[in-house]
């Protein structure tokens, strides 16, 4: 690597203000979220304007042998963003253009550095409506999300980002600007390499525009709130609203130890009322959403909640689930958190909570659970005291176990995070050798030299030039 | 290539009666229902009946260096089954067990020879439902629709094949058995190799067995019938629709030439009342369906219809969908009919139909015309006097500039068919060489001997070993 080069050769070839080196700034584009995950010490970060701006950095890094790693927001919770030692960062913050909302084909094309809620406002004045909703939408970009195949609450009826792009512009790892997909409603030309590249998190392509579907305004929702005693109780809730044949438009868990932390910063007094709160929603429109949500109700007292309640008011169904928004940051006010995203078949959710107690128990860890309950996508947060490395040693350990019991119980090492850094040692546990060779001949297949993000997903190749 | 020796390799490695060489029976595995697609003489036919076999298969044809060509019911419209020159055409016909329906994670486990009507059928026994409905759903298989990513009448609601396959049993290229893709309702563990399998035509892989994602039984359907007197009203009408904010759960248009070969056939005298009927359906609940059917009949009137009628009658509904389904074999009576099946932008779907007329015109080709307007997508029917040469030169000249047009309007030349031998030339026009490059990357990746389905898709690959 020529790294030193390389610098002189962007600042050459970008327009002026593109290339930031002062220790100060890049210090803020070393890591994603996953605070627990390394990162390397790049050379410069760079922010382009446009995709032929991201061209020529690639090139640039092609020509100096020097690895690039892109980046939107930084909201990332596997590492996936962190820099590399000797590399480039390449932030989209500055390619914030929403190009294009066509309420007739339904469909918009951004820039990747549009941030999600933006994109949600900017179709919701066209009475449109982009579903995805990760948890990081008033701060994550759409590149972000392409590059991870974000997820969100409202996925378990509405499909994750993967059923929302089109098509997608991307630079490849020898530097070409390519469109992949398309703009129709259907398409079959060809292998579909724009769906390859979402999820791949940087390591086949850097993202430059998105073209993504959109779908018309929903009903607004209602909320069903149940309190339980017991995780077995909420997890026959969840089971039972399947077997009822409705798909609700959110079914999320909080545990025991979330709503104690809630209650511990914002005094809502959850804890002394419920083990557990589900919380369900349904956007069906007229009768049918009071049908849904009355048979939701019902599923819920039926498996023994203790208090269950339907409501249509946006301001009380908002109040409801400020404790599944404040679960995050209501836990950091303990320590340090280590973010799960293990995704396991429905039915196990209440056997997978089970083994995650367990877990903490034999390496006394607190590990306090959200889930996308009706997605069988479970967040175990790992909690330990600031500054206590053994604590966080004994936390990995935990962590990996987690992936473990998850792969047991027939299910995935990541269900919507990807797999960055903190989830590749999961990932070849969970796929067999002949399948990680696969992975591999396709990352070899689109970046031959090896310089897209390296060491992210797969194992770290050497660049070859 | 040594074929010679293949056959007797497969006799000795299979059990018997797997391999068919027998000129009458191996006659009725050439080719697919593209009756224009060149096809290969093959040494042999091969019926697995495991995915074990199917392995074998491969390891054979690898060790021989003979190529294999992966087929379903064969009701493909693209060539992409057509038999190769020396090689063996692997037929999943035998291969027909639903391995599981799981109502609670809404998941059905099937092999690649199940046809798709006999798993919709098994799924409604448990309340639960497989959307994917080509035409053909009542003789192709799920092979076959997961190789070409099958669509359909109610795609323009819920999606095409890819939006429901979760995990994929594939023999690799290089003669592995591995699953790809999951169970679970998320995940983003490493690239989404499942998904590139789908729709790559059994060029990546040969599918062995298929986790499809199911949804619960929806409510019946309601028919809004149109009947306009030009395409101009027609498009109107589908623009109206979209601008609506609702979605149909299937919208077709059916043009003067298909209505007049239906009438010829069955006498439903549907040519003398119109120019064009469009054919609405919606399958939301309760209020909400005769809500979506009043504005869908209200878009038709509106667009200038010359008679509307929306029909919650089962009976009256099927028999308006039966000019629809009784198009093709219409049409077929008239010559032999080569299938068009372009996407072009929902607005350019008007456009798109006066170009096709005037290349009808340009060629002194019939041209008659069903589409699943909704989706922009388009099934130009190309009908010649059987057994007239010269016709049917300029019939596959008019193919080509329907392709054309298809592109110079933002659109694919495939919508749901599929490359196989007759879009190969389109592909390449609808792709830049850098694409095209990364398409054969993907492909030499993955099935780095050129031994799967070659020439199908891009272009041909000598055999490497």
């Amino acid at each position: 690597m020529l790294s030193a080069h390389v610098v002189q050769d962007l600042r050459r070839t970008l327009p002026a203000g593109r290339v930031l080196e002062d220790p100060g700034i890049v210090a803020g584009y070393l890591r994603d979220e996953a605070v627990w995950a390394p990162h390397g010490e790049p050379v410069a970060v760079v922010r382009p304007h446009s995709a032929e701006e991201v061209r020529q950095v690639v090139r640039a890094c092609l020509r100096h042998r020097v690895p690039v790693v892109p980046r939107g927001a930084g909201t990332g919770l596997s590492g996936g963003a962190n820099a590399v030692d000797g590399g480039i960062v390449l932030s989209t913050e500055q390619m914030t253009a929403i190009r294009e909302i066509d309420a007739t084909e339904r469909l918009a094309v951004v820039e990747p550095g549009v941030v999600n809620d933006d994109l949600r406002a900017a179709c919701a004045e066209q009475g449109l409506w982009y579903p995805p909703d990760p948890s990081s939408a008033p701060w994550s970009t759409i590149g972000g999300n392409v590059a991870t195949n974000a997820g969100g609450l409202c996925c378990v009826k509405y499909g994750v980002t993967r059923d929302y792009v089109l098509g997608i512009q991307v630079v490849t790892g020898t530097g070409e600007l390519v469109r992949l997909g398309r703009r129709t409603a259907k398409g079959v030309a060809g292998y579909d390499l724009a769906g390859l590249m979402v999820g791949s998190e940087g390591t086949l392509g850097i993202v430059t525009e998105v073209t993504v579907r959109l779908r018309p305004a929903r009903e607004p929702e209602r909320t069903v709130a149940g309190y339980f005693g017991s995780l077995t109780d909420a997890g026959r809730a969840v089971a039972a609203v399947g077997a009822a044949g409705i798909t609700p438009s959110a079914l999320e868990l909080i545990d025991r130890h979330t709503l104690a932390a809630v209650d511990a910063w914002k005094n809502m007094g959850l804890s002394a009322e419920a083990d557990v709160v589900l919380l369900g929603r349904t956007d069906a429109p007229g009768e049918a959403g009071d049908h849904e949500a009355e048979t939701m109700l019902a599923c819920f007292t039926g498996a023994g909640a203790t208090w269950a309640v339907a409501s249509s008011d946006a301001e009380e169904a908002d109040a409801l689930f400020a404790a599944r928004r404040l679960a995050y940051p209501a836990l950091e006010r303990i320590g340090p958190v280590l973010t799960e995203d293990v995704c396991v078949p429905r039915a196990a959710v209440p056997d997978m909570l089970g083994r995650i107690e367990r877990v903490g128990q034999r390496h006394d860890v607190l590990i306090a659970n959200v889930a996308h309950a009706g997605d069988g996508n479970l967040h175990p947060l790992l909690i330990v005291p600031a500054d206590d490395t053994v604590a966080r040693t004994r936390a990995e350990a935990a962590f990996e176990e987690i992936l473990d019991d998850a792969l047991a119980l027939g299910g995935t090492v990541t269900g919507e995070h990807g797999v960055g850094l903190l989830k590749r040692a999961g990932l070849e546990r969970e796929l067999p050798p002949p399948v990680l060779a696969l992975q591999a001949a396709v990352k070899q297949a689109l970046d031959p030299h090896g310089i897209l993000n390296p060491g992210k997903v797969i194992a770290p190749c050497a660049p070859r030039f």
